[in-house]
């Protein structure tokens, strides 16, 4: 096989990293993406930098911790200037293009300071996260009263339009809608529906629309080196699927919930409060989870039936042989898992993620099929991309925090590799911190593990511990164990030296600060001289004037 | 007396904290300054954020702190977008200009991928980290066999020129040179010459001059409100003073060196390195010591006289009474003190610094002459400075990290104030970190002090801690005593929990997040729904779609 050419960077949103069957879900089976695992490296110990999606997709596309580029929650812009995928891709000769969903917003302020107009090429990359948009959609077309939360055209409108779908927003009259029995319209944001088909022929739902519009892509890119992020709005929220997948699975198809009722005795108390949010508390309902869950399972399986249908057009273009495939998530989804729903925190359930690499390259030959079980993060993708694209991602390590898979991928096995994988979340946004007073600087929640243990540091609370080894399911929180304070100690350690670290030194790289290190000097800053005979005569020779 | 219109922000470069006699000094007197010292508040406890010319002053125009801006060394550049003060004080209606130095460094790179046109007026600002440079000139015109060290046009040279001062770059040859007793070049880059006088009339040496221009920019700013920064590149080196301020001071006019020889004894081994610097080697010689430092106190004892010429000129035009008048350094010089010269490490001697604020308004006469005990840094200029321009300081707290001295220059007392001061230092460009073997990620050091204590903490070597209420002239490291084992913890934990602050969450507002706070709720994205009946029916009203 040919070394990679392209990049096909496929993420799906809110997909667990336990929802699949190669990742051994016990009853949904996803043969193409096990196949894509076959072919290449399947890495089990995937941890996102943040659990949201905005600040999870800043941290993947900047290949920086939350902390270090700041967008830490959604609709929090990424601030002009931060490098992205796109900026270091190009410049190597891959052009970066976007299918579906970001969720980036725009630091419009700081682009009219600095005169960068949102029509010019670079305008239009800056507000896309550097990406070429091929198509945006983040797939959050919903309306209310104060009007529409995505104010930008919505291609999937037009196209369900054309298609004989009417209405203003068929995204969700018939996307993301049933219908009651009197003929009404269910929406599907009330998930009781959520079993009911939605008012959509299968390929014109969602999931089969966005690789549709890859393969659009693909077809026009023509030979020119690509790197396209299909970036699926699915299995996320609303929960409705097209027939047949609605009713693909039942409640007796569902893994046991993750939960024990000592959680709730004297829990942390931002986890408590987060127990409090809605969603939590239905989620905690038996009746929700086996109805939502059939269906957050039939939109996996779409997914794999989608994946099955785009590796075919890839491998009848010839393009299985060059292409570097990634197949990951921006999170998980608790479904009521510890008593939570959505993606807030650090349980596994939420901050861990699927991650199958496939390098079509011959060095990536002996490593085909394998598990990788390395603590790797989102943030080592973009650097994986840049070395893929023949580029050197260590040039770029004053900004890059994430580390190049490449050798994990061909069978390599480093000396050394991260010890402890972080993720974070500002809860500035959320009832949690309005319930316990926190202030809207003091809103950052911290998560640090090894293979073992996992750390959640809450500022002005008490932490949470969980030692995997002996409770993989994270149940028993051992914050409080006296028994545990050494443990406690040494995961804060190295979260205090990480707070310490170097992550905005981001206008010089270390090779061109070695180039200038005598620079100054070898132009006539000459500090601690007493007599001139103490420095080389050459050093003086600008000064020699005349009188 | 009305309130401020204007802002005079006089910095000094390497001017100690010691250094003026309204700080204590016995010998050299400075009584123009002490007279504004005498309408205004004097700070006895002010802190630069980076004892280096570069970063010190990128904190000072950003509000931010090093690790916060990332522009840690001289030749760094400041990121493109930073908000300086430049861009804080326009909108409030006052012009931001600069006359002198400001050591930035332009991120070329990113302007250029931005498309920002270092022509136009948003490039030169962002090129001069903010202000319009009505003379920007950082003292430092070195030239070497690789050529110029600065290689923008120097007016300073045109105007020796026009005076008659011949050659490419009298800067050196007569401003900053003396003379041979065989007539050829003394220059002022041997230490040895020091005592020399430069061969330049006083009135055409680089303080006066730029005393002049400030005058210039003052009589063309007409009525419309200024914040001028007048940026001194005095008393920095080269030490060299015109007559008659070179023979002004002689060695018995100088303090005593602070330093004992039980500190070479097993130092801290940054702290070792550092000591075998040529600088440091070389201010260690009691002969540089007595040559060096009275033309040091020469060079203050010229800026305090120019400041008399300056504060003449603004009474004059009535400006002493709507203007608020600035005059801090920063940093300090080391001048032999602890074994070491120039300013690095965190002694008091290299960090703390001057700072003399006097307010016109009325409402400050209550604090007029007094002094202010409270830990400041450098940090609280910018947003002082809103807070003068009729802004709101607290508006802009997700990026500025001090905090407006506006209530203790009018005898107020915060409820809270900091109780810990911070300063960094990135030591990769110096041959301590190549002898120590530091890796370029690792190269940051941290003080954090309060009103007792200091501590240096320096990732992977031992920390050196001062207890200065027992030993005030910092001789006597604690850092590996045992017996403050918990001092040292206690001063950690603070530095720890200031390493995980949020620092780049610099475009959203807490005001314009909780304006926005059920946003998402009003534009229709419904979380955690089971029944349309648990949330009110406007909500829905966009979803009763017909069918």
């Amino acid at each position: 096989m040919a070394a990679a050419k392209n990049i096909l960077f496929i993420m799906c949103d809110q997909l667990r990293w336990d929802y699949l069957s190669c990742y051994g879900h016990p009853k949904l089976q996803t043969p193409n993406i096990d196949a894509l695992a076959a072919r290449g490296v399947r890495f089990t110990h995937c941890y996102v930098q943040s659990p949201v999606c905005g600040p999870s997709r800043m941290s993947t596309y900047t290949g920086r911790y939350m902390q270090s580029h700041g967008a830490s929650w959604n609709g929090f812009p990424l601030r002009v200037g931060e490098m992205t995928m796109g900026d270091y891709l190009r410049p190597l000769g891959m052009q970066a293009a976007l299918v579906g969903k970001t969720h980036m917003t725009p630091d419009k302020e700081t682009m009219q300071r600095l005169g960068i107009d949102p029509q010019s090429t670079i305008g239009v990359r800056t507000a896309e996260c550097g990406f070429d948009p091929y198509e945006r959609d983040d797939g959050l077309w919903a309306i209310g009263p104060d009007g529409a939360y995505d104010e930008r055209v919505c291609r999937y409108n037009q196209y369900l339009n054309q298609k004989g779908y009417g209405g203003d927003n068929p995204w969700h009259d018939y996307a993301n809608a049933g219908e009651n029995e009197d003929g009404t319209l269910a929406s599907g944001w009330a998930m009781r529906h959520a079993r009911k088909p939605a008012r959509v022929e299968e390929a014109d739902s969602e999931t089969p629309y966005m690789v549709g519009r890859a393969m659009d892509f693909i077809t026009e890119a023509g030979d020119a080196p690509w790197c396209l992020h299909l970036s699926f709005i699915k299995p996320h929220w609303p929960y409705i699927a097209p027939a047949p997948y609605n009713t693909m699975y039942g409640k007796d198809d569902i893994i046991p919930v993750v939960r024990a009722d000592s959680e709730k005795i004297d829990p942390q108390p931002v986890y408590r409060e987060f127990m409090q949010h809605r969603v939590s508390q239905t989620f905690a309902r038996d009746e929700v989870r086996e109805e939502i869950i059939p269906v957050y399972m039939g939109l996996i399986k779409q997914i794999d039936d989608q994946m099955g249908r785009l590796f075919a057009f890839l491998k009848q273009r010839g393009l299985m042989d060059n292409t570097l495939i990634v197949l990951t998530s921006d999170h998980g989804d608790y479904l009521g898992d510890h008593w939570l729903g959505e993606k807030d925190l650090f349980h596994d359930a939420s901050v861990r993620v699927p991650l199958i690499i496939y390098d079509p390259s011959r060095e990536a030959d002996v490593a085909r099929g394998t598990t990788c079980p390395a603590l790797v993060e989102a943030i080592d993708l973009l650097p994986t991309f840049i070395d893929a694209a023949g580029g050197k991602a260590s040039d770029h390590a004053q900004r890059l925090e994430g580390r190049s898979l490449m050798p994990l991928l061909r069978g390599g096995k480093p000396e050394t590799w991260r010890e402890f994988t972080i993720s974070e979340y500002d809860y500035s946004m959320t009832q949690a911190a309005q319930r316990l007073g926190v202030a809207f600087k003091d809103t950052s929640l911290f998560m640090i593990a090894d293979a073992r243990w996992k750390l959640m540091h809450a500022p002005g609370f008490r932490p949470m511990l969980f030692d995997r080894e002996n409770d993989p399911q994270e149940l028993k929180d051992l914050g409080a164990d006296p028994a545990h304070e050494s443990e406690r100690q040494r995961l804060m350690a190295a979260l205090n030296a990480w707070g310490l670290r170097i992550s905005q030194r981001v206008t010089v790289s270390e090779s061109r600060v070695n180039a200038g290190r005598s620079r100054s000097m070898r132009r006539g800053i000459l500090i601690g001289v007493w007599d001139e005979s103490e420095i080389p005569e050459e050093l003086w020779s600008a000064y020699r004037g005349k009188n």
